[in-house]
């Protein structure tokens, strides 16, 4: 603590899959305290709350009301941490999992929490891993394409089965009573951000990050044109202008002030500066102090987003987004990932019958490049980068009854190492380049295996930042932009640098390179059965 | 009991891959007792007795010793069981796994109860499974396609992985001292005869159905040539009369009476009678009283051999062997095979972390044919019919997170189930008629809906008769045979009529025909990618 003064800090929300992660960090970077609440509802992917109703597997919602409970519980927790007083806050910074979207009325009540909704699952958030819009996606690529529509090539060609449209098709043609029932349909985020902030419909904050990864939206073009929307469905021509209401701010910036009402839970004061959401994955890139370009930035979780600021604009076949200041000012952001990272390697655990990671960690150690001829394609939940494919299938193949669980856990890390190669050799081969690997999140603290065949199959060091706090930190850095002079910083470069000078030493992991050297005939036999298993589908 | 006398039993001695179990029957059929005993070392995989040697994954060893304790244990605790004396036992039949083989001295001696071999893992019995012997056995169907042997065509053109000469090359190369020291190559069944009736080596009774299904014997051609042997290795020219003495005799043909030592171990009368050895498999085709034409006998445990007596004798791609009285007398004897069927279920269990099958039965019950996207090619232990080939391996696919250990398990099933649907497909369309499907071994007791998927699947009705003691009782009634005059049967067909009789009802296991319509085009993709998995290794 300064002896002149309290400290002025600032505050990271970090909405994830299962809980929500607060962080207090001071303007120096100091990470002054932290605390995590897992929502009273979690996923909801078997059943439906209320009515039982039993969900098929493609469903993945949550509630709405654990976002706001948890939020408050979170800040509080932190702030108790921290030792501080609540009016040392500045600003708050919000990053939220996408495409995590509702369907809300005009004074933002969710569909669902409405007595004559509740009880139909397509009221309810859907989560940014519900793959129910198959059909819905396939159309909305089929019309871009027939319609040569410019926005595909931000995207690799492909608009993902997880995003904001394919969501919001899928409701309009499986329940149209609750598409027509929707004033407003937005991302959780952003929902979040107004609860926050409060204030009219037409006027609230929609993140650009958001739109422009997961909506369809740039700043040039906007979002799809109404001749588009309409060949999709004749009641979706005018949906941005009837059913998407507000207004399109860059993150960091403030959106409005903390509400008294929530501002007494959270014990922090009204009127608290508040930045515009931003994509969970994307804080991570600002969390590490990366501000220059040709760093992957690798936000690894139950699924992973791997992020890049370019000075390149090209078009890079199977990228998720290309955005323009997407992710940082003055940068293209490219935006790429890979669907089920934590979460594969838990059902992997589930699957074999382990309680935890410990037995299965100790023997994959022990066993070599290949794990003994088990073979993995780890499209347990589709492929994201760079097939844009949440249909396809994972497989285990070579499998000898001499193969128990640790063959299996470890072929899923190399499948999923060779996943990451594929995405680095895309962007190189059309010319954008990378330079450095950063492997944040918190998967690569509790993993040091995998990060080991990161490097080995990537054949390149990765650095490992010691704050586990990527994303919540980087939120906590645009909350304290959101404050403007309050908190004094002259540039966003300026704010990322002094806010990440503390956080610690980063861990480099060297590639060995004798593994390196085994992995790469392995890593072009993944490329090819990859090849022939998304053909065959 | 009849009231004139007490009444005659013969004793069938079934020895399985984990244990041996006997059978007492009375020449009527009642089954009076059995008992069964488990090797005290069971299979050998891990490491070397006595020295702790860690053997690779394709070493799969026994030992000899446990045979005969375990016999003993398990005729003593039949006859108690059955509550007669033992001089009511007229005679005892044997079968046993194959191509389990051993090396021995010229007394007997198995190599690895030898102090100067002890230590050395290929002075032990190789048990059916092993699969050391890749490239020999390369070499040996090379060297018999180059040089256009005859006796490629006995078994669907290909030598086994798992068979004698393999295995006896193996040790010559890999081993030439331990080759060297050995005065008799033999069958572990013939080696366990052998010990009950004593003798020279130079008379010691090798059975023609083991010598015709796994050494490549026959009686018209004998075995493989001297030139061919010597085409494979010079030390092998003369290896059939230099190291594999004795004579050959066919199932259920009395080889001499029971050593007074063993008699008196088993409480049985010495100069019992014994039959000559059966492959295991192949005694269960007397032991579910199939005399005719065209009743595929599939006796399923931890693998499964499928055997069939035919008129017809044609050239079959992929079967394992054609033996002229191979089963039983006036048929050809076909035998197929899967390597991995009880035992790939139980690496399914074991793989993801069940005690039992209770949880994995009861759910893999609810789910649809096809088992909601994952699909299994259950080459787990390589492939037998039709491919002979052991390097195969196994894999699951269609894999997503909703997926889960009872996925796996049924998945493991339709791809058993479809892999006998291809060995009758094979057969019909090379002319060899499959009128009747009888499911005989422990499998189908323990497993019901494996029975059910196997019919859906083949769209047949299956057999299951009420005896779990198939090969048992085929084993007991080739010791009655045996026993000659003292049984007074006037044939083999007489004997398997009446020792049949009694075996209880049969329940007939019918096909849900909307099930066997789903399963149509399933079993087609599963044909499509069997194709293509195994041209690929």
């Amino acid at each position: 603590m300064s002896s002149a003064s309290a400290k002025k800090a600032a505050i990271g929300l970090d909405f994830g899959t299962e809980s929500v992660r607060a962080l207090v960090v001071d303007l120096e970077g100091h990470e002054l305290g932290e605390a995590t609440d897992a929502y009273d509802h979690g996923q909801i992917l078997d059943v439906l709350p209320g009515t039982g109703e039993k969900l098929t597997p493609d469903f993945a919602l949550q509630h709405p009301t654990d976002w706001i409970d948890s939020a408050v519980k979170a800040v509080q927790g932190a702030v108790k941490a921290a030792g501080i007083d609540g009016e040392q806050v500045v600003g708050i910074g919000v990053d939220f999992t996408s495409c995590t979207m509702l369907p809300a009325l005009a004074d933002g009540t969710p569909l669902c929490l409405d007595d004559r909704f509740a009880g139909e699952k397509f009221a309810w958030p859907k989560l940014w891993k519900h793959h129910g819009a198959k059909t819905q996606t396939d159309r909305i690529n089929e019309v871009a394409r027939e319609r040569g529509e410019s926005f595909l090539s931000r995207y690799g060609g492909v608009i993902g089965l997880e995003w904001f449209f394919p969501k919001m098709l899928e409701t309009l043609e499986e329940a149209e009573h609750i598409y027509d029932a929707t004033d407003v349909w937005l991302e959780a985020g952003d929902w979040f951000v107004w609860q926050l902030v409060g204030g009219d419909a037409k006027e609230l904050p929609r993140s650009t990050c958001q739109a422009g990864y997961k909506g369809m939206w740039s700043a040039e073009d906007g979002f799809p044109s109404s001749d588009y929307l309409a060949a999709l469905h004749p009641k979706l021509e005018n949906v941005v202008e009837e059913k998407m209401p507000g207004r399109l701010c860059p993150p960091g910036s403030c959106v409005g002030g903390l509400k008294p009402e929530l501002a007494e839970r959270m014990g922090l004061p009204a009127e608290t500066p508040i930045s515009a959401a931003i994509i969970d994955a994307h804080a991570g890139v600002p969390g590490v102090g990366a501000a220059e370009a040709g760093v992957l930035v690798m936000v690894m979780g139950t699924s992973s987003c791997h992020m890049l600021n370019s000075h390149e604009n090209k078009t890079v076949p199977g990228v998720a987004g290309i955005v323009k200041d997407g992710i940082l000012p003055g940068f293209y952001g490219y935006e790429t990932g890979q669907a089920a990272v934590g979460d594969a390697f838990d059902w992997v655990r589930r699957l074999t019958g382990q309680d935890d990671f410990h037995t299965l960690t100790r023997e994959a150690v022990e066993l070599p490049p290949g794990s003994e001829g088990v073979w993995c394609i780890d499209w347990f939940n589709g492929c994201r980068t760079p097939l844009m494919d949440g249909r396809l299938t994972g497989q285990f193949t070579g499998l000898t009854m001499n193969h128990g669980p640790a063959h299996l856990y470890r072929a899923a890390m190399e499948a999923s190492a060779f996943g990451v190669r594929w995405i680095v050799d895309m962007l190189k081969e059309n010319g954008v380049p990378v330079t450095r690997y950063v492997a944040s999140g918190g998967l690569p603290h509790h993993n040091p295996l995998l990060v080991q065949i990161y490097a080995d199959v990537l054949g390149e060091a990765i650095e490992v930042p010691a704050s586990k706090q990527g994303p919540a930190l980087g939120s906590a850095i645009l909350g304290a932009l959101a404050a403007g002079p309050k908190a004094g910083f002259a540039s966003a470069e300026e704010a990322v640098k002094s806010m990440t000078s503390a956080s610690g030493e980063t861990k480099l992991v060297e590639p060995i390179s004798e593994k390196s050297k085994a992995y790469e005939p392995l890593y072009q036999q993944y490329r090819k059965e990859a090849d022939r298993l998304s053909q065959q589908t």
